[in-house]
């Protein structure tokens, strides 16, 4: 049985195990300091593998790009994870979390976080406070540096770096954490809808989603992408780049879900933990089988590479709104599922002439839907009204102010690269040297 | 649903610590709840570990192919990991696991793990189960997926997609499985032999040895390999990437080792795990430094870098059977004389022209035998009898078994590419689309 | 056979929860044990972060130069991996820590660490000491890999394996041990001038790149580099990869600072490690952005992505030092600063025509020195006095040993590539083969 909120869920694991969920006599229990060293060390494990997913995204957009981009999309990859969290940390974090209930369960307020506070200073209550609060901020501030992750792939090859920065600024100092604090941050879409998304399927996959549609939506397709109105492939440069940074993620993601219990402090949660790894890697597995056959379906009997790969992270992404009440055949159902909606959800997207490069969208939009849709299957705590309430919520949230601030970039400074500078690439275009000058010597800048 | 035991090291452990090994008074020790949630971590972190080696081999096997081939190796590595977890699910974790005592400790029962099973089901008596089930689960189910990882490389650059699928399922599922239960589930070859095989340089380095011999004897070499009786060079695309790859694995190894350990509930459990750390790390160092040498004796003064990375691997092999009772001078002289053993018995192979892309099975079959045989060494509990025994009868049974589901393949469905697709490489002739498609232009399919 | 203690850091952190830093009742304390267990585990998954730079390293460095000397590079980072953990084993490790009062501080005593020690053996006293002992030497062997790690990416491209190699085996086993002695093995400069560097700004970054800098001074610049006296830019091979090494170093940095706080068995620690993860992570964050403007203000508005990725690991660095009593806005202002003076300081040895291929010196070098004098700003136990004794020293020591050492070598063996091997590459010129033989087939070897 799962709470209906992230953050408070740990206070309502500590009562299930007062109430005898675990066997032990209560001479042999974890003591309350040591159970607040293991919670602690779950925020700061899965904090580590969840940063580490910044280098799955960097290298899986990388190899999907083609070669005269790919320095420029390295460099935003690591300048958008340093960017989200300084901007988290300076007002994001607390206009997630910090007095919510004071506006009502609409966002909380916009100051630093613990700016005077260092473990020296800390009193450590090891009865009030379960972990050490520099351990969650950490575990809270990899999250947001995932959703500004999804943006980068979706509008690759074509948008100018200052204003791809600026959004990302915005996205993870403003927008996403008023989302956030709506559900994690105990808001209204928590208090009032029973909205439950475990690790974020829709507050942080679809949020990432629904800024890059924005963003695609007012970039336009690259140059020579659809032609006569028909899509012309564009090969990513680097498959094993990709399936690189795929399993990057796949690993990271065993701290997005398994931390997201927030609690290591008892048998139950580590059970609660265990059970999260097994269901995320399954619906992983699944997602990967599953676009396989559906990709052979696709091409006449032959699979694709990047479809199989995009298979992996939705299976991922589906089971992240619920990776705790599933059984594994369950896990295993939805992943498939995801892997199947982000196959064909990219052909869609191609009919719709919106050009994601990497296929962003198919994986953490659409599969995150799906994947918040498929709570109440499992999760008796979960509604269909709710979770649907929360999903239109805050797609209409990100997705309106994600447009208007595109749209304001795009008139104030510009957003896309001109025609020039998209044919010669952003490489030598915005940074002025090229990512593999030897390999690929027309990249390569003049001397 | 839980076996009755993994791996029968763990209660011999248990005793251990009964028995005094530590000095603390007893009001001072390990809480059973505090034991149960760091034993499940210990299998949390190294079936994290283990399941990041996935991608070490992909980037090995990647590097060590030609760029024709590059993508659709990607796509067997992340494909077999899938598809191997999916069947150790559904049949092979009972298979090796469950009542083994009831066919006299020859195979358990093939049914799905703990199918209705969650976590909020799940009675947890941290007293009786020392750890989270699904925990144990996840540490199986990675090594399996090592097992099967071995395969894909040594058959590179001929075999077909589909037939090494069928293959990865029915050794995941089937001949895994049962060569494990005779050992770690507790069955004739643990009773009866005492073999000891502490984390798998025989039933899971040797295993995957085995298994890829079968296919590249059936399959033979590849085109071009063997002229006029004479090898012939074919250099691995990206050493970079393949050193990468080698990395990953030693990383993943800690895991790999550390946490066959099984128990991190007790001091004596920690300081075993740390132990085996350390000796792990030296065994490679030495396997590099002695490959390093050994090639370069064979190169006339040139080293090369293939044979020092297959050296780091062979290393890690020879120490996984006994990580932990060497001291770290005893490790060292068992990782350099994997280190050599790997760097010989590639050549020997090419000698008996058999055309192992990778070199796994002077690694994986080789420095396994030589791993497993010098258990006895540094275990008093180990014989070689029984370390002779249990080679054998797992190599009879994985060799005849794999040789037999190779050739019905062989004659079903077919194994191996065309001369034309093999030329063309597996990339377009079984994806359509190529690994590098700017940088290899030869290799861009036709728009 | 263990040191009295290794940084003396742990007695005060132990003095600081005695004193009742912590709220919780003494009944509800971490156990002796569990202590044991939770220190032990700190220090392994510190390990395997650290062991993981090593690839990091061999990244960043295959990334950065160019193609022809690719495959040798990456021999020369697994060779000095394994060489320094060796070295560090055999006389490294006791040299310093073992007895180093005997010597007035100076140094310890240069025999194998714990040559007859293995688990079983080893007499557990959870009471006395706090952790297994071959969890801290493997912590403490990754650190010296570090340290060679650091060298190998300045010399590239012209020093020759072998003098490298013995090179990196006089660095490990002698020169880094006998200066860690007179700080971490609680020496002269620990006892007598308060010096204070907590994982490693001057003992290990420095270090590593004075021994960088005697090198490259020795070796001379790459041929054509410096032409008429003006630079040349030679871009470096791969961008993604040296991406990817980036985010690698950033990810092991979590262990490298984090686990330096060397206990996890109370709140307090728990809560300085996450206090330190975030500190950490916000420097290399704000060494980012710093970089990314400092070097598009050098670039006339167009950055560079080699000097953002410095900027990355230079903010790294310099929060090293002192990660623990900074407030998050200071370590931002000190992570900063490092980017700043990574990039310009790879400006002034570009105007000294020093040629450092990977920008090494400006990162660990520099940003090192910086690092270490901002310690006594947060660190009221420092003083500028202390701190600027130890720079001085750690530096006139390792500088001079290192030039010393290089100049024997370059007369005895010789340092360095002569013109035609320098021409046709490293890989081809000391290995035989190529790193990329199909990506460019110049570097191809004839058949």
């Amino acid at each position: 049985m799962m709470p209906v909120f992230t953050r408070p869920r740990l206070l309502a694991l500590g009562v299930l195990s007062l109430f005898g969920l675990i066997a032990a006599p209560a001479n042999a229990a974890v003591s309350p300091e040591t159970a607040y060293v293991f919670n602690t060390l779950l925020f700061l494990i899965g904090g580590f593998l969840v940063m580490w997913m910044a280098a799955g995204f960097a290298m899986l957009e990388a190899g999907f790009v083609r070669t005269k981009h790919a320095a420029v999309i390295c460099l935003k990859n690591i300048g958008l994870y340093s960017i989200a969290g300084l901007m988290f940390f300076l007002i994001g974090y607390n206009l997630m979390y910090l007095n919510v209930d004071a506006t009502g369960g609409i966002f909380g307020t916009p100051i630093p976080w613990g700016p005077s506070e260092t473990a020296a200073d800390e009193t450590i209550d090891v009865a009030a406070n379960g972990y050490a609060s520099a351990s969650d901020w950490f575990f809270q501030m990899v999250f947001v540096a995932t959703t500004a992750s999804i943006v980068s792939g979706a509008v690759a090859e074509r948008v100018r770096i200052g204003a791809f920065f600026i959004f990302v600024a915005v996205l993870a100092g403003v927008i996403y954490p008023i989302q956030g604090a709506w559900e994690w941050g105990g808001g209204w879409l928590d208090s009032q809808f029973g909205f439950s998304d475990f690790a974020g399927s829709t507050l942080v996959h679809s949020t990432g989603g629904w800024a890059a549609l924005a963003g695609i939506i007012l970039l336009g397709a690259r140059n020579g992408r659809f032609v006569n109105g028909k899509p012309v492939p564009m090969h990513g440069s680097s498959l094993p780049l990709a399936t690189l940074g795929t399993f990057v993620l796949w690993f990271g993601w065993f701290g997005f879900n398994g931390a997201s219990q927030l609690a290591l402090g008892s048998a139950a949660d580590a059970t609660a933990v265990a059970q999260i790894f097994a269901n995320t890697n399954m619906a992983a597995a699944a997602g990967v089988v599953a676009a396989y056959l559906a990709s052979m379906g696709l091409g006449r009997g032959k699979a694709n590479l990047g479809s199989v790969l995009n298979g992996a992270l939705a299976g991922l992404v589906a089971i992240t709104a619920e990776p705790l009440t599933p059984t594994i055949f369950e896990a295993i159902l939805i992943g498939a599922a995801g892997g199947v909606i982000a196959t064909f959800g990219a052909v869609l997207l191609e009919r719709l002439r919106l050009d994601d490069v990497v296929g962003a969208i198919p994986v953490h939009l659409f599969a995150g839907i799906w994947g918040t849709l498929a709570v109440p299957m499992t999760n008796p705590d979960a509604t269909f009204l709710g979770q649907s309430v929360g999903i239109i919520a805050v797609g209409a949230f990100v997705f309106s102010l994600s447009f208007a601030l595109w749209l304001t970039l795009k008139f104030v400074i510009g957003i896309r690269l001109n025609s020039d500078e998209e044919a010669i690439g952003g490489d030598l275009s915005e940074l002025g040297h090229s990512a593999y000058p030897e390999f690929v010597p027309e990249t390569r800048p003049a001397e």
